[in-house]
C-alpha cells in the first residue's frame, strides 16, 4: 500500500511503479537514512513533539533494521518506490503504528538530500584518502629514481631535458589541488537541510540545531524552498570529480606513451596488465586505458546533472530524483580507479636506457645555447634566430649538433665560442634549471622532501569538519 | 586461468581483475554472442578450417549454454572478465578442448563489435515499434478530441488560438523524424565485422560472405582497422535516441504545465501518478518529470561515447570496453519511457471547459484582426502598428478589445468597420488558418486522417533489413 | 616573418596561419599580456639579466603600446598568430633590436598561462560584484513585499503557502554559494606560473618571487611541468559558472511562470521585454528566456574544455589554444546576463490580487491538518492517510475542503474537532512555521535583516588577494 | 523604432537590446534570408495577396540591399535586433510603406527556420565536398605508398603488420559513414516550414508549394507548431558533426604519434608546422593537434543545442535564438579543418626505413604461428596458450622469436616444426591477410581502385535535392 493510498481512487500501474522506482539504486543510502532518522527522532523526543518511549522504541527498531539490511536480510521491491519508504514500511511491521511518528515534520524532499549531504561528507573524505596514497606512491617513484633524466616533451616532440621526477611531481601538484576543490565542496555540503519539510518548514515546534548536532553539520540550512530544490552540491562534487579524472587521463596517456615499443621508459608488472584473446604475445595497460576510458563516464555524469537540473522551476520536481545515479557513478568509478592506479605505479619498472638514450639528442638543448649567448650579453630574439639557422644548416647538412667544429657553428653563430660546442649535455642542462619550480636536481629533491613531509607523516584528523 | 596465462609470469591481482572486467554489464549479451559465435563455426566448418563433426558439438554446446543461462544456471565472476570467455570457459568445461576451435580466426576485438551490431539492430527495432505505439496513442486522443480549441503559446505567452489535436499532431511529426533517424543507423549498424580478427584480419582462409549471410546482414565490412576500432553507429544511436528524449522532455513539459493548477487543461489517471509523504492533497505527473529528468541521463551518455572515442590512436584501445553501458543505458531509458508514455498519454481527460475559458482571451486574434486590413489592401506593417496601439489603448484604458465600440476602435485604427469588431472568436480563427500544416480543423482532421492510416494499419514488415 | 623563421625551410601556407592563429580572439588580453610582460623585463633588470637602460625602454614602449591599442591605432593580422607576437613585434619596430630581450627566460607557454591568470582574476571580482548587485536587488523586492503570500510549488502543484518574499530568499542563498565557487577558484586561480618557461624553467637566474610580488600573486606554482600543461583552474572557472547559470535558468523559469496569463503574479516593465513582429499583443518575457537559453552555452562551454584537457600527456600541447574561447564566451556571458538581470528584477510589479487567489486552495493546507493532528498525539503516518481520505471524499463529492461541516470531516477523521475547521488559511499557515530556515513572517523578516547588512554596506575590499 | 512600437508604453533599455540581438551573428544569413523573403513575396503576389507591382518593387529592393551588404555598405545596429528586421527596415526606408508587404503571412518564427534550414543545406553540401577531398588525398597517399609496411596497434602496443595504405583507408571508411550522416541529415533539413507564421499558419490565402518550387524544397513542413518549435535538423547536423571531428581527432592523434622522434614514421612539410618562441629546435604538428583540440568545441556546441531545446514547451521560446552560434561554430571549424587537413596530409612524407625497423619486432608474428598451427589441426586455444608460453620461454631467456632454434621452439611447442621457424616475416603475414577487408596487398589495393573510382571521377551531382 502506498504512502498515499488515503489519497487516490486508482492504484498505481505496475510499469508506473517500475518506471519511478528508486529503490535499486537508493537502497545504498540505508546506513545514511537511518542515521539521519535516529538523529530527527531523538530531536523529536526532545523538543516533546513525540514521547520519550516511542522515540526509543523507534530508534531500536530502526537499529534492527540497519542490522538487518548489513545482513542481506531484507527484501527490497518496487512495491516500496525508496529507501525512505521501506524503512518506514519495516519500522511499522516491527513496532506498529507508533512508526508513524517518524516522519513528523518530514518530507522525503528534505530527507533524501539530508541522506545525500551524509552520504556525500562520507565519500569525498574517503576521496580525499585515497588521492593522497596515489600521491605518496608517485612521491615513492619520484624518490626512488631522482636522478633519472628523460626527454621533456611539448606537442609530444622532444623539448628540453627534465628529470623524470618531475614529471611525475607534476601530478601530485594536479591531484593537490584536486583535493583542495573536494575540500571546498565539503564546505558546502556540510550543511543540514532537515526540518525544510516539503518546501515551507513546518507547522511543528522542530530545533534544526538538536539534529545538527547530532549528526555532526557545523551549520543549518537558511532557507527551506533552497533546501530541498538546490543539487549543487552534488554538481560541484561531480565538477571536482571531473577535473581530478581528467588528471587521471593525462596520466594514463603518459603512462600508455612510456610503455609503448616506441617509448620503453617503463614497465608494468604482469599483475596489471592483461593479454589478448587472439595474439599470444600482448601484454597491454589496461588499467591506464580503462582509466582514460572511464574519465568519459565521470564527463558524461557531470553532464547528466548539469542538464538535469537546468531550467527547473522551484522547489522538488520528480526529476531530481535522477541527481542520484550520475553522483554515485563517478563516487564509484574514482573508487575504482583509487583501488588500482596507486598499486599500479608502485609497480613501475624505470627503464633507464631507454630514457638516456632518447635524451640523448642534441637538439633539446639548443635553448640553452640561446640562453647562454643571452648571459653574454646578446638579446634572445637573436640569440633564438642564430640559434635556429644553426638547427637548420645541421638538417641541411646531415650534421648533429653536437658533432660540428667551431667554424661550422660560426656560420649561423659569429659570436660562437668553444664553450658553445660544450653545450649539448642533458645533466647539465637540467641542472642549470634552478629556479623554484624548475627541474634541477636540487629543486626537485627539495620538492621531493615537501611532499614527503605533507604525505607521509599520519595526521590526526586531515580533513576537519 | 586467464586466456592469455601462456605468455604472462605473474597473476592479475584482484583488484585489476574488479577494475577490468565487463562481466557485469556484458553479460546481457550472451544471446547475441552465441548467436554469432554460431555462425562463425558454422562458417570455419563449411570453409574446412575446422571439421563439421567438431563444429556440431560446438554449436550443441553453446545451445546448451544459452538455455542455462536464461534460466539463470549460469555463474558469472570477474576471474573471467567478459561474456565471451565466460561462454568459451564454459564450452571448454562442456565439450573439451575441441571448444578451443571457436575463436580460430577470431578475436575479441571483431566479436564484441558484432555483438553490439547484433544487440543493436533489435534494440533499434523494438524502439521503432515502441515509438509507434506513442503516436498511435496521441494519435487517438487528438481525433478523440479534434475539435477542442485552446491557446497556443509562444514565450509561454497566449498567442494565437489552435486545435488541442494539432498541438498533439506536432508530437507526433517529431517522433516520425526520430523514427527516421533509427532507422538510418540501423543502415550504418548493418554491417558484419565479423572476419577482422584483431586489427589486420586473419591467415585463415575465412569466408566472410557466410558468416554474413547466417547472421542477415546485406554487407560486410571493407576494412578490418576500421571495423574493431570504430564505435560511430553507437555514437550515432546515442544521438538519435538524445534528440528523441529532447522531444519527450518537450511534450513532459507541456504536460507538466497542462496538469498544474494553473492551466488545468487535462488530468492523468492516479494510476499514472504518485503522491507526497508529507502532504495528503498531493497529486504530481510523477511520469513526465521523469521522464524530462531521464532525458539527461540520455545526454550524458552520449557526451560520455564522444568523449571516449575522441583522439583514440587506431586501432582497438582498452578504453572502448566502455563503449557499452552508455548504450545499455540509453537503450534501457527510451524502453521505460515507452513502457508508461502512451498509457498514460490515453489516460488524459480532456478539461474542455478550461480550455475554452482560456482561449476567449481577444487578445489572441489580433492577428487575425491585422490580417482582415491587409486583406483590405492596407500594407501588413501599417496593419500591425494600429492593431498594437489599439491593445495599448485597451491596456491603459482597462478595456476589452471584444468589448469596445466602433468608435473606440477607430482611435487606433481609422479604418475599422463593423466587422472589425466581431473578429474575436477563437473558432473562427482557427478555421481561417487553412493552408497545409495550419491549424483549421479541416487540416488538422486531413492529418489525423493520414497518420491513422500510416500508423494503424498493421505492416508486414515495418523496418527492412 | 614568424619567429621561429631561423629554422624553417618553408613558410607558412596561408590557410594554415588562418588555421593556428589565435590573434582574433587572444587579442583582448593585451592588457594583461603587457602588465605580465612589464613585470618580467623588471625583475630581468632586478636580477641583473638585462641591463636597467634597455628595461626601461622595453616598459616605455609597452606602454605606448598598450595606448594604441586601446586607441584602436594598432593593426592585428594573422601573420603573427598571437597578442604575444603582436606585442612583441610592435616592440621591434618602435625600439629596436634590444626588444628581443623581453623573451629572456620566458616561453609563450607559460605567458599564455599567466595571461589567463591575471584575466580571470579580475574577471572573477568583476563577476562577484555583479551577483552581489543581483542579490541586492532581490533582497530589495523581498523587503518591498515580505508579507505577500503565494502558493509554494513542488512538481508545479500547489504545495503549501510561502512569502513571496521567502521564494526569492531560496535564490540569494543560491547566488551566495556561487559566490563561495568562484572565491575558491580565485585562490587556485592566483598563482604566478612565470619562470616556467616552455616547461623545465630557465638556465637564466630569473627571480620568481620578484615577478610575483609586481602583479599581486601570494605564491607561484611549484611545478614547471605543471604550470605550462594545466588549465584546471579555468575548467573550475567554468563548473563555477555552468551551476550559477543553472542558477539563473530555474529563476528564469519561474519568472517566465509568473508572467504567463494562466500564473500572472509578476508583470515585466515593457522596458524589459520585447514584441512580435507578427502579433500585434505579444509582450514576452525575452530576457528570462534567453537567460535561461544562455545556460546552454556556458554548459557547452565547460564540456568544451574538458573535452579539450583530456587524455593529453604532458605538457604544452597545441590543443591548448583552444581553451580561451570557452572562457572568454562563459564571462562574457555571465556578464551580459548580470547587466540585465538586477534592473529587470527591480522592475517586477507584483499581482497581489492574484497571489492571494491562488493560494486561497485549500487543499495546501492539509499538511497542517496532519500536523495539528499530531501535535492533538496522533501518530503523523494516522494523521497523513485521515487527512489524505479527506481529500478523496471532498473529490468525489465536489466538496471544498473549507466549507465541509464537522460531520463531514468525521467521516474521514473521528477526531476531527471544531477547531481543525478552521485551518485553512493560508496566513496562519505560513505563521505556524517558525524554524530557522522556515516561511513564517518573522523568520523571513529576520533572514531579509541578515542579506541587507550583508549586502548592502559598502564593504571596503570585498575580496582579498 | 521597433516593430512593436505600435503596443509598448516604454522603451526597450539599450542593455536590454545589447542582451537580446541578434544581429551579431544572424547577419551572415542576409543571402538566405533575402533568397526567402523574394519566394515569399513571388508568392503574395502570384496568390493575389498583393499586389505584382508592390512585389516587383520589393524583390527589386531586396536586391539592392544584398548588393549594399555584399559590398560592405550597409550599417548593423543592435538598435534592430536581427537580420530580418535589419533588411524590412531597410526596405522601407528604399520604397516607402508598401515594404511593410513584405511580412504578410509571415512571422520571424516561421522566417528564422526557413534562413536557417537554407544555410544548413547549402553548408552541408560545401562540408560533404570538403570530405570528399580530404578522401581524396588519402587515397592518393595510400596509393603511392600502397607496398609500405608498418606495425598495426591495439592498446598502442605493436599488434600485428599492416599497410601503411590499409591503415589510410581505415579513415576514409570513416568519413565516408560521416558523408552518409550528413547526406541523411539534409533530407530532413530540406524542408519548407515558410507558412507557418507564428505557430498557427495564416488566414492569408497562402500558397506553401509555390514558396517551396521557388526556393527548390521538395516538401512543406506537415505542423506548424511543430514547424516554428523544432530544431531537430540542426541538432541532427551537430550530432554529425561532432562524430567526424572525433574522426578527424583520431587521425589527429595517429599523426602527432607518427612524427614523435620516437615513431618517426612521417614528417609534415614546413609550411603546415610551426615553431617555438623559446626553442629554437622545434618544428610541431600544430595542424594535426589543434584538429584535435577543435573537435572539443563541436563537442560543446552540440551540448549547448540539446541542453538548449531540453524541457522547452511548444511552440517557439526566445531560448531558440541561441540555436545559431553553436551551429555557426560547428559548421566553420569543420570547414577550417578541411581547409588545411586535405593539403597537410598531401605533404607527408613517409618513412619507410623507420617503417619497416619498427616492423621487424617478431612478437607480432606470434598469431601466425598460432594460426599455423590451427591449419595444422590443432585447436586454436591450444595453439594460442602454447605459443604464448613460447614468448614467456624467450622473454625469461632474453632470446627473439626469430632467432631461436627448433628444439627451442619444442619446449613450448611440441608439435613445431622447421617451417614454423620461417613465420616470422611482416610482409609474408601481411600477404597472408586475405579476405574482404584484411590487409594483404592485394585486397587493399583493390579497396584503393573502388576508391579512386568512387572519388576521383567528377561526378555531375553528387548530392541530390
Amino acid at each position: 500500500m502506498s504512502l498515499w493510498s488515503g489519497r487516490f481512487s486508482g492504484v498505481t500501474a505496475e510499469a508506473v511503479k517500475a518506471f519511478t522506482e528508486s529503490i535499486s539504486f537508493d537502497s545504498r543510502l540505508f546506513r545514511h537514512d537511518i542515521m539521519g532518522s535516529k538523529a530527527h527522532v531523538q530531536m523529536l523526543a526532545e523538543t516533546g513533539i513525540i514521547p520519550a518511549k516511542c522515540a526509543k522504541a523507534i530508534n531500536a527498531g530502526l537499529d534492527k533494521i540497519e542490522k538487518r539490511i548489513e545482513k542481506g536480510d531484507f527484501t527490497f521491491s518496487n512495491g516500496l518506490e525508496d529507501i525512505h519508504m521501506h524503512i518506514e514500511d519495516a519500522l511499522i511491521e516491527a513496532i506498529g503504528k507508533d512508526a508513524g511518528m517518524i516522519h513528523s515534520g518530514r518530507s522525503r524532499n528534505d530527507q533524501v538530500v539530508l541522506d545525500m549531504r551524509l552520504y556525500l561528507r562520507d565519500t569525498i573524505d574517503s576521496i580525499m584518502s585515497g588521492i593522497k596514497e596515489l600521491q605518496r606512491q608517485m612521491v615513492r617513484l619520484a624518490d626512488a629514481n631522482s636522478d633519472a633524466v628523460m626527454p621533456g616533451y611539448t606537442h609530444l616532440q622532444r623539448a628540453q631535458p627534465v628529470l623524470f621526477a618531475h614529471h611525475l611531481l607534476a601530478y601530485i601538484e594536479m591531484f593537490e589541488r584536486d583535493v583542495g576543490r573536494f575540500l571546498d565542496c565539503r564546505k558546502r555540503t556540510n550543511v543540514m537541510p532537515l526540518g525544510s519539510g516539503a518546501l515551507a518548514g513546518s507547522t511543528l515546534p522542530l530545533d534544526r540545531k538538536i539534529t545538527a548536532r547530532l549528526l555532526g553539520f557545523p551549520q543549518v540550512s537558511r532557507n527551506s524552498m533552497d533546501a530541498v530544490a538546490d543539487r549543487d552540491f552534488e554538481c560541484e562534487f561531480l565538477a571536482a570529480s571531473a577535473i581530478f579524472a581528467m588528471h587521471i587521463s593525462r596520466l594514463s596517456e603518459d603512462i600508455i606513451l612510456w610503455v609503448s615499443q616506441e617509448f620503453n621508459f617503463i614497465s608494468i608488472d604482469d599483475a596489471f596488465c592483461t593479454g589478448s584473446s587472439l595474439m599470444p604475445h600482448k601484454k597491454n595497460p589496461d588499467i591506464a586505458e580503462l582509466a582514460r576510458g572511464k574519465t568519459a563516464r565521470i564527463y558524461g555524469d557531470l553532464t547528466s546533472l548539469l542538464v538535469l537540473t537546468k531550467g527547473l522551476p522551484l522547489t522538488y520536481n520528480r526529476d531530481l530524483q535522477e541527481d542520484k545515479e550520475p553522483v554515485f557513478d563517478a563516487a564509484d568509478t574514482i573508487h575504482k580507479i583509487l583501488s588500482v592506479m596507486p598499486e599500479m605505479i608502485a609497480s613501475f619498472k624505470i627503464n633507464r636506457t631507454a630514457m638516456e638514450k632518447a635524451v640523448q639528442d642534441p637538439a633539446m638543448m639548443t635553448t640553452d645555447l640561446a640562453e647562454q649567448l643571452v648571459k653574454e650579453g646578446m638579446p634572445f630574439r637573436t640569440a633564438h634566430h642564430r640559434v635556429g639557422s644553426l638547427v637548420k644548416w645541421c638538417d641541411k647538412n646531415s650534421r648533429k649538433l653536437d658533432k660540428i667544429s667551431l667554424e661550422e657553428m660560426r656560420i649561423s653563430i659569429p659570436e660562437a665560442k668553444m664553450h658553445h660546442l660544450q653545450i649539448f649535455c642533458p645533466l647539465a642542462s637540467v641542472s642549470k634549471r634552478t629556479a623554484t619550480g624548475a627541474t634541477a636536481p636540487a629543486q626537485v629533491k627539495k620538492q621531493i622532501r615537501f611532499w614527503k613531509k605533507k604525505l607521509l607523516c599520519p595526521s590526526q584528523r586531515q580533513f576537519g569538519v
